[in-house]
């Protein structure tokens, strides 16, 4: 997808909603462990309730790996679902993959040809040619992790160099330099949002994709005031504040009342 | 398994050798490809003709990942086969997963509960609540990205604080405050040798799992020279130099006469 493609998408449902699909077995409605593949049920309910107003969906492949053989399958399924049906819609295998160069590609290769999702989340710890094997496909997006949601991002995020700059601040700067904002983009978390002012003196143009609204506490109208740029230049994931909103079977119905919220924000920041 | 059976298993064999299982399609012999599964055709083969001469087999999750579904079966297949026959020997997922606290829990139970990994190599970027969960795990490993042997390093390992220490240095230093050497190791590079030395001031007990050894260009006596401590305390990789070794139906016998000469070095050093 381009980004020209993914700016329209956002435009026409007033939207730059993610919905992450993190399917727990523990979480999920207890009538839908009768199905034959209780995850991919689910998540087909969540996407055929919400993909009107949603721009991206976002899988944690981890949700899915901690299944084995089953839940590659699961995510195979739901990947395809999303393609066939819904091809307009941007898709994040949540993956914070990354290796040396040769391994890296195979990385790559599973997320951006085999699964065919447009975008996978890589992590910068091992520079630059652990990154670009990502970078080498056409019209696939990498979404770096520059500054995460998480309180053990206080560890080493925001170590600062000699001259002052954290480090989250100096892997985005390098990274820029990799690729441009047609197929870059960074992680951001909502939950340091005071941070997205800064970032944008540095970063204008790329999209961010920013977690830890919801659940992780952070708050929309923060980070559209500090983080929004011309294209709007973010998707915000909501995960856990949307797919488990309810676990009756009104599940799918409650996450729609869930999105159709942010989206209604959303749409007035447009 | 206990860091005791390890050291033991390092003394009675000689060795403190782990071998790469990163079986590429592209790269195994032409013949093997009539099997129904090439894959663990391969790796069986290679673990028949080497068990006896490497303490550890170190599978990436990106060569089997590549595939998919399939992919994921040749890894099962790969880890019950080493765990049926030759439960003494160390076994890591080199994945470099690392995600927020719940998700890194699914990763952990992924590859120690349901594979029953040994280890599994983690990506320190997140910082501390990305780490413990595999750290909960009792009788198994977390091996944290400290210096890597790909060039890509330099972009930010080497990135001083105003102290003037490394970013892989205070890695190293912090992660080695949330667990002690009996369930922590480091990945260390053997393109770096020099700062092996370095390193040991810091970090003088923990394991270190050394790549880069072989086709990368590191060199064994220089990683004994600096690393190595009163248990050894290296765990050096070799993949690519054994296991690809020759792509006649004489593989596995060329793969263990380079495993060898590796055994044959690694045992005056001991």
């Amino acid at each position: 997808m381009t980004r020209e493609q993914l700016v329209t998408e956002i435009k026409k449902k007033e939207s730059f909603l993610c919905i992450g699909l993190d399917a727990d077995i523990t979480k999920i409605p207890q009538h839908l462990l009768n199905n034959e593949d209780p995850i991919f049920a689910f998540n087909k309910e969540i996407i055929d309730a919400t993909h009107d107003l949603t721009v991206a969906y976002k899988p944690n492949t981890a949700f899915y790996e901690a299944h084995g053989v089953k839940g590659w399958i699961s995510l195979e399924k739901t990947i395809n679902y999303i393609n066939k049906n819904h091809p307009e819609i941007f898709t994040i295998a949540d993956a914070k993959r990354g290796d040396i160069g040769n391994t890296s590609k195979m990385y790559a290769k599973a997320f951006f040809e085999d699964m065919n999702f447009d975008s996978v989340t890589v992590a910068p710890y091992m520079g630059s040619d652990s990154v670009k094997p990502f970078l080498e496909f056409k019209n696939k997006w990498t979404i770096l992790l520059g500054l995460t949601s998480n309180k053990g991002a206080f560890d080493f995020q925001f170590i600062k160099d000699k001259n002052g700059k954290e480090l989250s601040m100096q892997v985005m700067e390098t990274a820029s330099t990799w690729a441009d904002e047609n197929q870059l983009m960074f992680v951001v978390g909502a939950t340091k949002a005071e941070f997205l002012g800064e970032i944008r003196k540095s970063i204008p143009n790329h999209f961010l994709l920013v977690p830890g609204v919801g659940a992780q506490g952070g708050s929309l109208s923060e980070v559209v005031k500090y983080g929004k740029n011309k294209d709007i230049g973010l998707l915000i994931n909501s995960s856990r504040g949307i797919i488990y909103a309810d676990n009756t079977v009104n599940f799918a119905k409650v996450a729609r009342e869930k999105a159709l919220e942010l989206q209604q924000e959303m749409k007035t920041y447009i």
